[in-house]
């Protein structure tokens, strides 16, 4: 625990003490340190705090202090150097004669390297240690934040968000004291994020003006994220030209409001000269956007991004366009084709700043959908790829769910089965965050482990769930019993799979009740939103193929459209996103699907079960409030669990009328 | 329309004309007009007006003024005299040598008989007018009103309130213009209310400040309605002993807390002499009651009865107790049971001033329920039947539900089929306000019928519905167009039929969405609240007989207990309340249960559309204003009843597979 009112995450004290015990010098010949900025000033001071904390020295090598003290051989360099030739935020590791040497070229470049012995502990003094050159795959590794100044009616402070309050807004306001903001962008920044979007992307009245009267409050925010190398966005409404700007328009054709963004963008800039850029959902679930003008989400975007261009800034621009005033009678219109269909057409439209945000599948952060075909539709597009951090459908961090599990498989997901991966095509990875102002950060304290892992894999797609979840437990429970690994990967590993197995099953989709948590089969199945599932007497599923449904598996390129499209080949997981099947279907596995859902069902919940009865094991060897909070929030976890089966179990005998072979209880 | 800036609904001033054009006598001889108090000073009053407006004359006979004119004959004689030996409230009306005569032995009797004279128009003036005594079937007369003073976070300022805001409290406190709910009281005499309670029964924190430091609230309300012979009733939480008394207990058997509600009604009395008592909601859906303390819920009424006793105060103890954190799965436990199995063992155990307070059916005002069997067991025990003005389930005052049509088949419902009824058993009859700050008083205008139609059957349930419906059109729309009252019948007569068609099919219930609007054919399937239909592909509906399911049937008795019981007897309209079958199951009608469900979704649909087309027929020979409110809320009903048939049929048909003979659109 640290002593400052919130939990210390993977940053314990005890996590830099390795480094804190040692002597590390920072060489800063090239760039002076007084003239190097915040970040290498944070890095300094981090390595200045480690080594007073435990006993280490640090030397500080630049022009005004000519060279290390010739009697104390530095354990660690760390190198700044331009010239070094080393990719942008990257950083060369090498061992050599009794120390570690990190060089990076840029000031990021230093930080990661730091944060990269960190997390190395002990091991980056070892002699055997690798030597190699470490760059970030994703440019762009940005956190969304749905947060909104005032409380919200319905979706309250934070838009989906699991883990309290805001920690940047309160009481209608930005926070006075804002320190912990500071303390998050270290986090942040020790995972390998750099970009935080500071409001929800549903603007609202209050927060529309942090573009501009407001633009105070970004500012502050932005000096608490500038020292960890990370910049802000601002989430902006289309409409900012008539609500803000007084002009009666926004048509992004009409030159006023051209004029307006431009000269609006002028003063972001010169508030905050590294400020990221706009993020938008335009006409999307209400909000605003250029339909209203007979334009496309092209000239909607190019008119912001025009605006941000001369300063280096980005345009976020959100896919997630669809129709939420569907008709469920209609079964020929189809919501997972809706990005597809809106975005494909004006692929090499986009302005060269201009990202398209893109959900990793086409519903909305299902437990399982299929990746989105838009990845693979858009060559002269930059992509961003959206995940989400904050448990909205996936248990609201009252279920443990370990997200790299399903992360990772989407980065690696090939979309021509030929190598190329959504890693390769997506140049940013973004995620909306499960922050909020909780003692344990993001509520559940295992959900931490979320958080840190989307950092990592943003900048290391290849990295595997397993070694980042102890790669987490190594920081964030140093010195801890070996026990309190082999409980934390009991209970963390294949959780993503266990929730799978309780909920919406063999992608379904959309079997939860009101405020996405907790089972409601039938919540969606004839609501506006596009979300249905067909259940009746015979079967369950919805026809996307070309032959009989809604085409969309012809959105994919093959192998996958033909992939998709077949019965035989579909994957057991997708069978009921993909085709619409009698409940006696047999799966790959051999199993029907009403036999497979009662088995996955009374199994998944069983699971949460031992997974509750493991975490007892720590008690003792945790902190005494970590421990009590997980276990509230298991025992939550299983009363769900077993709601979710008895629910969904029920409903496939209610219509099917196909008893259990394994005689579990149905009603 | 008035001129006050709201509807005069059943009490325009050309209502009052025929009587305002002649010379009324008030005669006061027994009475002293100077002594006789406010509601006679009302009755005064508003002879005065109508004849000052409409060119008549009142003559005052009293000991000021002995004599009327001797050169004038009165067309109207109103007379008070405590010897006539007229029934409480009641009043005699004869036609003798040109003149009506209306007397009564109290000041209430004089204004019911009065506003007898208005309801008859010209009518009361003709010679043919039959000579009688007139008096209500119930002594109580009560609308509740479920107004909150600060505005509910989930429920809002009315609970289950349709037509805006409160008419008693805004912004936090009582309005401070009370004209209006004046006004209100006027148009509740005429309609024969004589109580009403003027908060919500679920009180929160603000609202129990009522009792106590916040009474002189109370206290302002009563003297509005004091003039027209209305008592006001406070809704008390039974905790109030603790919340506002400092006890730590509110056990009914401590004295410390018989002696705090002693003295509080003590107080209340102080202030307001006609107070007419407390209403309470204990033990139920979370309110504090007298379970916790091991005490029966007639300890808990009787400790606030007796101190209300000594100043004729009365509680009125809700028996709308159940447990709302029921199992889905448990089919044993069955909610309908409840408030039977809860009180009738405790009949002749409550003081002679507490009425049981019932909810006219065992679940909660469905479109379509049985009569509530409690209201048959409890013979040693004053029982209110509790009724819904509010269509908190029968469409929200946006559809036309004309709830008389209801009402008068429960009033008139004989237990025993002896001849004795509802009427005859429940000594008072109390319904939930429908009214708010709206400018039509109920939302839709058409609703204004219900809130008539109530305290005209709580007065006569010997009522027919139909001429109800011509009575409140005579008073609303005088002079108007003769197509105007046919169109009204049209749209009116045989609405609550419609809505059943759509909605909840053959006593089902519980059919509805999140907030009790709009269909969720499985919302409260898997849900806590006790409200299941347990439809599966082979059947659907509650088996609640003796002989293999929850027993319910039983709580009735004979004939009811056998007729229920018995698929062979049980009418086709309760089917689905007492009995699961099959789709196929073949009605009394000659249909299956799953035709009579699409034909009556497809009919029930259609009608709402014959309305809305009706409806235009009047434009023009109503308001403006009225007749635009009622043409948008009918093509919402018109929308809604679309989705209701769509949904429900299609849930149907894909649960059975059975197809619509007729050939409608199954989806």
């Amino acid at each position: 625990m640290s002593t400052s009112g919130w939990h210390a995450a993977w940053l314990p004290d005890e996590a830099l003490a390795p480094l804190g015990r040692r002597v590390t010098a920072v060489d800063l010949t090239v760039v002076s340190a007084s003239g190097a900025g915040p970040v290498v000033a944070a890095v300094v001071a981090e390595v200045r705090a480690a080594t007073e904390r435990s006993g280490g020295r640090l030397v500080l090598a630049d022009d005004d202090v000519t060279a290390a003290d010739g009697d104390v051989r530095p354990d660690l360099v760390l190198v700044l150097d331009p010239d070094a030739g080393l990719p942008a935020e990257g950083y060369a590791v090498e061992r050599a004669d009794g120390a570690t040497r990190v060089t990076a070229s840029d000031d990021r470049g230093l930080l990661y390297g730091f944060f990269h012995v960190v997390r190395l502990g002990e091991g980056a003094f070892d002699d055997a240690l690798a030597a190699g050159t470490h760059a970030p795959a994703h440019a762009v590794r940005m956190l969304d934040h749905w947060d909104n100044v005032d409380v919200h009616d319905v979706m309250g402070q934070v838009e989906r968000g699991y883990a309290g309050g805001s920690l940047f807004y309160a009481d209608g306001r930005l926070r006075p004291d804002l320190r912990r903001v500071g303390a998050y962008a270290r986090l942040l920044a020790a995972s390998g994020v750099n970009r935080v979007a500071v409001n929800n992307v549903n603007v609202h009245r209050t927060e529309a003006h942090l573009l501009t009267d407001r633009l105070g409050d970004v500012v502050r925010l932005a000096e608490q994220f500038r020292p960890w190398g990370i910049r802000v966005h601002l989430a902006v409404s289309f409409a900012a030209p008539m609500t803000l700007g007084g002009l009666d328009t926004c048509d992004p054709f009409d030159p006023a409001v051209a004029d307006w963004w431009a000269d609006t963008a002028r003063r972001v800039y010169a508030a905050i000269p590294d400020f990221g850029g706009f993020v938008v959902k335009a006409d999307s679930e209400g909000q605003p956007g250029p339909f209203a003008y007979g334009r496309t989400h092209a000239d909607g975007a190019n008119v912001l991004a025009r605006a941000l261009a001369p300063f280096g800034g980005t345009v976020h621009w959100r896919a997630f366009v669809y129709d939420h005033h569907q008709d469920w009678r209609d079964r020929k219109t189809d919501r997972a084709r809706a990005a597809y269909d809106h975005f494909t057409p004006l692929d090499g439209k986009f302005d060269e700043n201009v990202v398209v945000q893109v959900k990793f599948g086409p519903l909305d952060f299902q437990v399982r959908e299929p990746v989105s075909p838009v990845l693979a539709a858009m060559p002269r597009t930059h992509l961003a790829l959206e995940l989400q951090v904050t448990q909205e459908y996936t248990g609201h961090q009252k279920h443990v769910y370990y997200l790299p599990e399903q992360w990772s498989e989407i980065l690696g997901w090939e979309p021509w089965a030929d190598g190329r991966t959504v890693s390769d095509v997506a140049r940013d990875v973004v995620a909306v965050s499960n922050v909020g102002d909780d003692r344990f950060w993001t509520g559940h304290p295992l959900a931490q482990a979320n958080l840190y892992g989307f950092g990592r894999l943003a900048w290391d797609p290849a990295l595997s769930p397993s070694d980042l979840l102890d790669e987490w437990v190594g920081l964030t429970f140093p010195g801890a019993d070996a026990r309190v690994r082999d409980v934390l990967r009991d209970v963390v590993l294949g959780s993503r799979a266990t929730y799978e197995q309780y909920t919406a099953p063999l992608g379904v989709c959309f079997m939860v009740g009101p405020g996405h948590y907790g089972p409601g089969v039938d919540f969606y199945e004839y609501s506006p939103w596009g979300t249905y599932h067909f259940a009746d007497r015979d079967g369950i599923g919805v026809d996307r193929t070309r032959a009989s449904g809604t085409g969309y598996s012809g959105q994919y390129p093959e192998p996958w459209a033909s992939t998709y499209e077949s019965l035989e080949t579909c994957p057991d997981e997708l069978l009921l996103f993909f085709h619409h099947v009698p409940y006696t279907h047999v799966l790959h596995s051999g199993k029907t699907v009403v036999q497979h859902v009662y088995d996955t069902h009374t199994d998944g919940a069983a699971r949460t079960v031992e997974m509750a009865r493991r975490w007892e094991d720590v008690d003792g060897l945790v902190e005494p409030a970590l421990y009590e909070r997980v276990g509230e929030l298991l025992a939550e976890q299983v009363r769900s669990a077993g709601e979710w089966r008895d629910q969904v179990r029920t409903y496939f005998w209610r219509h099917s009328g196909v008893p259990d072979a394994r005689g579990g209880p149905l009603y």
